[in-house]
């Protein structure tokens, strides 16, 4: 915890010990306000998937050209919009991290700047989609420009000049009505770091939004579209529910799959960031690229059940879904190879190298590349059963996180036991660190 | 912070001194989860407005009783799920404040109950769309009874017996291997207070999560559906995007009517909970009754606009967006009422009676519901013009909570301008608080 803003916030969110520092203009703690801001920006960042999600391709229609190019410009817009997002993120970041305090007009220029942020999906889809037409052009630019200027805005006023004014209005108050209040706050000189990590609680408090909206965007539809209607439930089968709930069968298989992954690829980060101590540059680029990537899952496994009945697309379909599975979480693993170049200042000591921690950590993360991998390799060998690999994977890895630490453990214990009956081993007592690094490849 | 788990987290969660607690076992803090958790929960608790909102209604039809019936019966289920939803969020948060830390295990059990928790609004549909059919009860009852097992799985397990377990292994351990290791963990007597208050942390998470959801609802069909047809603005509208896209004009209003309603509604919450310093049960129902409002804004909103050319139907729509404005409001204004009632344990001082915050949290709480209802009186004067008297209030409060604290101030010092000039006022220096006293109406 190097930076001082982060500690301020982290007490002040405490309750009590805020009381006295917060002073009868109203200023506070930004904590709730950016965990706010982190939630509505994950959410926007991840809205233009459901385009993608919901093109409607029919069981009979060829996959053709025109719909291949629709399906990639949709593809495009969403990645354009994540990106553009996120970058409105990391400088909402940038800015808290030296804005520490605010009062309720920056919390309403806050929800101002959210509004017009909601709006560069739609304005971006817009220019996409009328390339020729300048208005979609137009519109984008005011509302980065807009963001731009309250943003700066905020910069401006209240880090670089409020210091300079609110001392000007207590000199004056205190001119003015005779002096009964404290001596007039400190201003501290104003500087930014550019180079400065990234808060690590924000780049986690972003993620999870993005996971929990991805992880829940297919029940979104699901509720609304998969509750069959009573005449079809009487007429098309003669009045059984279980029979009529049979038809959507790809749906809930779509959505277990779907936040079975989502949910085990946050818990392969979730676990890379309890020990991570800051994050670099590259480590946020690297996990807003496998973000990216995990917003397009539920995409990848809808897909997967739609065309369950064409083989020669499913085929490509699995293909898809596994090569989606393998960006997202082969961006986390790189995660954890950027911070391990400069491990003394991103990691806690037990998942460095030789640490306690380090082979399962390695483990964790290699899961799923490994088994997306795997099963995008046995589709080209086995053809026929792409389904069937894919369905096996999907509830084969919930089960090998399960008995992930037993299995790394025994894998160490074995190769001590191989180290051991070596007759070169130096210090019996380090034996199990040096397998471990033995064991792993160099990372850089 | 009156319960030592919170603070051991809001400490473990500061990052390195986390690590001189978590031992080799992989036993971890849980803050991240938590909020993951309340992300997941709050989608879930606000799924179910989805089918209320796009409940299709042709402009030619009338509102005839089989609409109503059937709005009345999504309405219905979307409010039992929110309730059913959030009885399952108050339980997760009962047993995470018992559970304070967490292994790998717990982390994946816990993601397993998420999901079963997400089936519960469909299964809940499922069971009103067909009251005969058994089967709908028969899923319903699985999810809960699946919920409950995994829960107090949790709570026998890792808290009651995990202690006395993982003594048992050290000591047998210790046995085996010699001892080399630090003396065994102490067993501390497990006790569970049940009417001790709520995670003031986890209800904000999830009122921000409910909150952020809501806000961006309408922004998810926007991006999705608004972006018109290059043919058909060819066709229909002779190559101008601005025509095409003024046909969209009142899902826009909507848009951004529900967006700002949320957003400030999210803005007195946060400031009320700022000064809030631990949440009692009334509070906490309370609050999920607002949350419940809140969550039927984008249907008031989307319902106003789609009905703009029946100006019958538009009274109505009209008054029921100003309804569920006012409830949303006035139960946030309960939840400040209730704590006021026990102010010494559940408020910070400034905003007591008489505290120098007090007016001002008064009058922010009070805007909403003040405005609602005056919205609500006009239409029935003026019902010709009750669009226009809606988006005037759309317009004017945002201003209004931007020169709250002006207006307060103001009419605080004419009140204390008049309180001066009455010759009997005892002590001149508290004029002001007893100003206030006065000018607020007793809340019990």
């Amino acid at each position: 915890m190097s930076r001082p803003q982060t500690e301020e916030q982290a007490v002040d969110s405490e309750g009590d010990s805020s009381l006295h520092r917060r002073d009868e203009e109203g200023t506070q703690s930004s904590h709730r306000m950016l965990g706010f801001s982190d939630a509505l920006l994950s959410i926007i960042a991840t809205v233009m998937i459901l385009p993608v999600t919901h093109t409607e391709i029919s069981p009979e229609q060829q996959f053709d050209k025109s719909i291949q190019k629709l399906l990639a410009t949709r593809i495009a817009v969403y990645l354009m919009t994540f990106l553009i997002v996120t970058v409105a993120w990391a400088a909402h970041t940038r800015l808290f991290q030296v804005v520490g305090k605010i009062d309720d007009t920056l919390a309403l220029l806050n929800l101002a700047c959210m509004m017009t942020i909601t709006l560069l999906p739609y304005t971006f889809s817009l220019m996409v989609t009328f390339p020729d037409v300048p208005l979609g052009i137009f519109l984008f630019c005011v509302c980065v420009i807009a963001i731009g200027s309250v943003q700066s805005y905020v910069l401006m006023v209240t880090v670089i000049f409020l210091p300079h004014i609110s001392k000007a209005t207590t000199w004056c108050k205190d001119k003015l009505m005779g002096h009964r209040e404290s001596p007039a706050h400190n201003v501290e000189p104003f500087s930014i770091d550019l180079h400065a990590p990234l808060s690590k609680e924000r780049v986690e408090a972003f993620s999870d939004g993005v996971y929990a909206i991805v992880a829940t965007l297919l029940i979104l539809d699901i509720c609304e579209d998969n509750v069959p209607d009573p005449k079809d439930v009487q007429e098309k089968f003669s009045g059984s529910l279980v029979a009529a709930l049979g038809a959507y069968g790809p749906q809930f298989l779509a959505y277990f799959g779907s936040f079975a992954t989502v949910g085990l690829l946050w818990f392969a980060h979730h676990s890379l960031f309890l020990h991570v101590r800051k994050a670099t540059q590259t480590m946020g680029l690297l996990n807003i690229l496998s973000l990216a990537f995990v917003g397009g899952l539920p995409l990848a496994y809808q897909q997967t059940s739609a065309f369950a009945r064409q083989p020669r697309d499913e085929l490509e379909r699995v293909r898809v879904s596994c090569a989606i599975i393998f960006f997202a979480s082969i961006f986390q693993f790189a995660i954890w190879t950027a911070a391990l170049l400069h491990q003394t200042e991103t990691l806690q000591p037990a998942v460095r190298f030789g640490g306690q921690e380090h082979a399962f950590m390695f483990a964790k993360l290699a899961l799923y590349p490994c088994a997306s991998l795997l099963a995008f390799a046995a589709t080209c060998l086995l053809s026929r059963f792409s389904t069937a690999i894919f369905h096996l994977m999907q509830i084969a890895v919930p089960f090998a996180f399960l008995l992930l630490r037993l299995l790394v453990r025994l894998t160490l214990a074995a190769l001590q036991v191989l180290w051991n009956l070596r007759p070169e081993h130096p210090q019996p007592g380090q034996g199990e660190p040096e397998a471990q690094s033995q064991l792993l490849p160099a990372p850089c």
